[in-house]
């Protein structure tokens, strides 16, 4: 069962750790990654350079090989569809792909599959968005390309109408949430889901980056009991094979809504390396691969702080504060190896254990206010 | 502080784990292992095939680097000396992996230490062991180049003595313990020390390998203490910087003996790496790289069982029953993706976890009866 040949279409951080899971059962791993420098570059079994984009090169990759998996959206469905057609395993489905890729395709399946989620309202272009001022304040959403805070703007009236984006995209009613907060699931061929605990994220104010979390979110148990019905019943309508985050909002009426999913381990799952039974990313493994899942009990609590690069510089890193970091018990950094740090890029991110939740909070401002990346 | 070159001297599994644990870092990892297909040979961000005993070999590989360690005790010990002479940091120190080569030399050591650890005599030749008959029932061990259960026969009587190795070693008075069990502690160059919790290893009756460990072991206070404390006095007394595995002995009367030690991590930590907060492959990082060293709480009872090769298969590796192992809660294998099995070969281990200690026995008797590994 361990035998086939697994493609991963990206080799950066995500990549990195699911290649760190896959050492445990000595899987044997091709990653495609346009980055000749990408993190996953020195540890994978193989590496290849290549765009995720281009139909042949993501076509010639996967066609020697029996499972792909994704560790960013943005690759070529239309190759992987076709590496389907001939029997490939592809997981997530590129049909899942492609309903994720476009936000405006994701916004409309939450509707019609009855899933929670903000109003919003389809737009084409920037002239488009002009039409809706009734519908401010909220969030415009590019439909295609936003990653990592990139492709949403928050328009707070008519007067910020220039900040829309001048291509299709959406407009989501600005939600007055009390808590965001993400639930990993992850679904096996057999149909079987499991849920890992609820984690409560705190985003950057500017960036729209997670700038840490806490795992367990503290919520009521009505709320964690919903947030994973909504997390189950998403994976369930995509009837998507592998793992999904689910971020959603909690509102201040004890509402939650979707805000959006990826369909792969994800920012909001790191945590679990370290704090849970089974990590998000062995898990993405056992679901692929058709395997039972594992548990996902969790140890203690946990925290997790991303490691982004210092406003104002950019080029090779060095991180600054790791001493105070490594002598703090249960504090565990993971670096990305990415040569260059440019402002606000995910360069590592640190992982905080501790039974206490005020030592926890602690040790939190502690790698908030000590570690830095820098440039040289 | 992580960006030196870093050597490990062998690429077989714990090489493989202390490569795992440095993905965390980013390490820039360089491994000499002798067999081209040993287990770290994918992974390895560079990876050089050739003898650890060889002179030039084991020089020229660390003459370009600027940390190195072990993964195995038989290497040429004169090449990292001169290494050190040039100013690399060899840790384990060459004057440590001496003395714990030869089990003369070792054990002459414990005594003028002041280390408890049973009655021996030394011995060069057979012959040698006739004159000792007053000594038996007590093991024959070879002074050099025991490893996994060779180099160990025990003589009962002198209808035995051809038993004996004919070359230089040493008799061990045979000591009627109850339990043997394992302390990992480490020791960085500021002189810090930290014991992981105490383990009780059960050894195949035959092939003198552990068979499985239950952690933490089952005894009693002033048990535990008494070894912690031993383990300790042992590193200070070696003066070893890195992780050093103390096997013990605890006899029916309440003595704790010390049998072996090994200078690197060992067979009776793997557990550590989901069971406690560092595993003995960080804090081994953590303290040849002169930083703090991690935690060892531990997050739940555990037990490790090692999946050794089945008598009477020969070749291309199979594993039967995976599926029980991987359907069954916080049961968690680890390959060591060597190509061929045989006899008793350790080809990998499963960890196991639970709350609960009833459970933990039942599962691991459901991995010793469910998993086989098989030639094909």
């Amino acid at each position: 069962m361990f035998s086939q040949k697994i493609g991963i279409l990206g080799g950066g951080q995500l990549g990195l750790m699911l290649l760190q899971a896959a050492i445990d059962w000595h899987l044997d791993i091709h990653i495609l990654d346009p980055d000749p420098e990408a993190p996953c570059r020195s540890i994978a079994p193989h590496f290849q350079q290549g765009s995720l984009q281009d139909y042949d090169t993501v076509y010639n990759f996967g066609k020697n090989l029996d499972v792909i998996t994704i560790e960013i959206e943005k690759v070529n469905v239309d190759a992987l569809a076709a590496l389907t057609e001939e029997g490939k395993k592809i997981y997530p489905q590129p049909s899942v792909i492609r309903k994720i890729q476009d936000k405006r395709i994701q916004k409309q399946f939450y509707k019609e599959n009855g899933l929670p989620t903000a109003e919003f309202r389809l737009t084409k272009t920037r002239a488009d968005v002009a039409k809706h001022a009734d519908f401010l304040p909220a969030f415009h959403k590019l439909g295609k390309d936003g990653y990592d805070g990139r492709g949403v703007q928050r328009i707070e009236s008519e007067n910020d109408l220039d900040k829309a984006f001048d291509a299709p995209g959406l407009l989501e009613k600005a939600v007055d949430f009390e808590k965001e907060i993400a639930v990993i699931v992850a679904r096996n061929p057999a149909g079987v889901i499991k849920t890992f605990p609820v984690v409560e994220m705190v985003f950057h104010p500017e960036h729209n980056l997670v700038d840490y979390l806490f795992a367990p979110a503290e919520i009521s148990e009505a709320i964690r009991f919903k947030a994973e019905e909504i997390a189950t019943r998403t994976a369930e309508a995509f009837g998507i094979v592998g793992v999904l985050a689910v971020e959603m909002f909690v509102t201040k009426t004890g509402e939650i809504l979707i805000n959006e999913v990826a369909p792969r381990p994800h920012n909001s799952g790191h945590h679990t390396i370290q704090a849970n039974a089974t990590s998000q990313y062995e898990q993405h493994w056992r679901a692929i691969l058709g395997l039972p899942l594992g548990s996902t009990v969790q140890y203690a609590p946990a925290a997790m702080v991303n490691l982004l690069g210092e406003a104002g510089h950019t080029g090779p890193a060095r991180y600054e504060g790791m001493d105070t970091l490594l002598a703090t018990e249960q504090v565990f950094p993971f670096l990305y190896g990415k040569a260059v740090t440019k402002p606000h890029r995910k360069m590592g991110h640190v992982t905080i254990m501790d039974e206490n939740l005020e030592s926890l909070r602690d040790k939190v401002a502690l790698v908030k206010s000590s570690v830095k990346v820098l440039s040289m």
